[in-house]
């Protein structure tokens, strides 16, 4: 038996997550199918964490164990062979039993990029979000600070979040502006809001992006941020900005 | 009766090209449908020039005459509402009869993009032509060097190009590398191959990217060039690159 770790990507516009659904369409079941008929092993997957429906990732990890006889530096080929397009396996390692995608992580970064633009680029369309009104980046930069540190984020999760602590670490966030062309009062280009923490809620990462926008839009101000994540109250927050926006850049262990 | 001229970016991955076919899926078939629902009128556009299937626009130009009243900043939000969301139009001005989208145009400037990397990648694969293998980007960079100036295309044209001169000029052309990653020897990157030229025949551009990436992968020497342009003969050439890797990104007038 053989314990390995992958390093996948994806772009998630087709699928209905990362984790396994009835339907089939989701990157996990593309994942485990690839599997199958290499290995002819029906082997169940375990990644670092689940991404909603539409969210992409640059590298989500996953771990599984195996009796295949494939040589290591054959599996990223064999693979990205028998996934669609969307899919790419990027690296395989042996690890151990003691390795888990989702309980050895340490931290994981999220990217969310809106692009401030009067027109939406058709180029880049499943990966950022369009605001095509003016969008105040120096007063989200001061938003996205307050969430630095541990805080509960009961106010910035789903509802629907199964009952347990909301107690979690943001070690590091911040946002790169990449200006691009000039058809825009302000400057046209898109914001990238960097998170990184120990662990996330369900749509934690998009109900603060949601929050910032409002307050780069000037329904909130800056400082109401501490105010919010004290009420303990998802309503109390903004929006959950949509999801193709979204995409996990990085897991560290 | 007014004229207008408009710029339009558009990703060509779902379009059988710029042309209108009996299938009406090609770019000018959205337009021009757009404009009937807009304007009522069956407004026949002209364009700087063809795009073949699945090759992208930054900024194809095409003009037309209407009777329509629309202000002249409404066209843009006006038309983009009614486009699917590949297709986004992106300024709209007046001009005068005299104006013709390709009669009028002094040069054009076409972009191909390789991504030179193990693995392909999934955000970006609709607008770059992946290469796995090694590519000689100094070696390219020469073999490019010897097109700028008047030449006769014949060998890299469509051998279906209708007869007429072939003669064409090539302003300027370049190659820009972009590093990315390092999961590759020589380092991962995408090769932008831009050439800009008094106008093109049929698969002219592609003809000539398929030239150098065999150059670039040794099979051809980089000074080998003159010799294939003077023998005007499509075999002597390289293959016919990929559509999805060419982007036209600007006309001048």
């Amino acid at each position: 038996m053989k314990h390995l770790v992958m390093v996948v990507s994806y772009e998630g516009t087709a699928y209905e997550g990362f984790q396994t659904q009835p339907s089939g369409n989701t990157v996990q079941d593309k994942l485990q199918d690839a599997l199958w008929h290499l290995t002819g092993e029906r082997i169940e997957i375990e990644a670092s964490g689940r991404t909603d429906a539409g969210v992409h990732a640059l590298a989500q990890v996953f771990h599984f164990a195996t009796n295949s006889r494939i040589p290591l530096e054959r599996w990223c080929l064999a693979l990205n062979g028998r996934l669609p397009d969307d899919i790419v396996v990027r690296s395989a390692e042996e690890t151990t039993a003691r390795f888990h995608a989702r309980f050895s992580a340490v931290s994981k970064t999220y990217r969310y990029s809106i692009r401030r633009s009067r027109w939406p680029n058709e180029f880049t369309r499943r990966t950022e979000f369009h605001h095509p009104t003016p969008l105040d980046v120096e007063r989200m930069r001061e938003a996205l600070a307050h969430f630095i540190g541990e805080h509960d984020f009961t106010s910035f999760c789903s509802a629907r979040t199964p009952v347990g602590s909301h107690v979690r670490t943001i070690y590091d966030a911040r946002i790169e502006f990449v200006p691009e062309g000039s058809d825009y009062y302000g400057g046209a280009g898109v914001i990238h809001i960097y998170i990184t923490g120990s662990g996330f809620l369900q749509h934690m990462v998009r109900i603060i992006v949601g929050t910032l926008m409002d307050v780069g839009e000037g329904k909130r101000s800056s400082d109401s941020m501490p105010a919010i994540l004290a009420a303990k109250d998802r309503r109390r927050a903004g929006p959950t900005a949509m999801a193709h926006g979204l995409t996990m850049m990085e897991v560290k262990y």
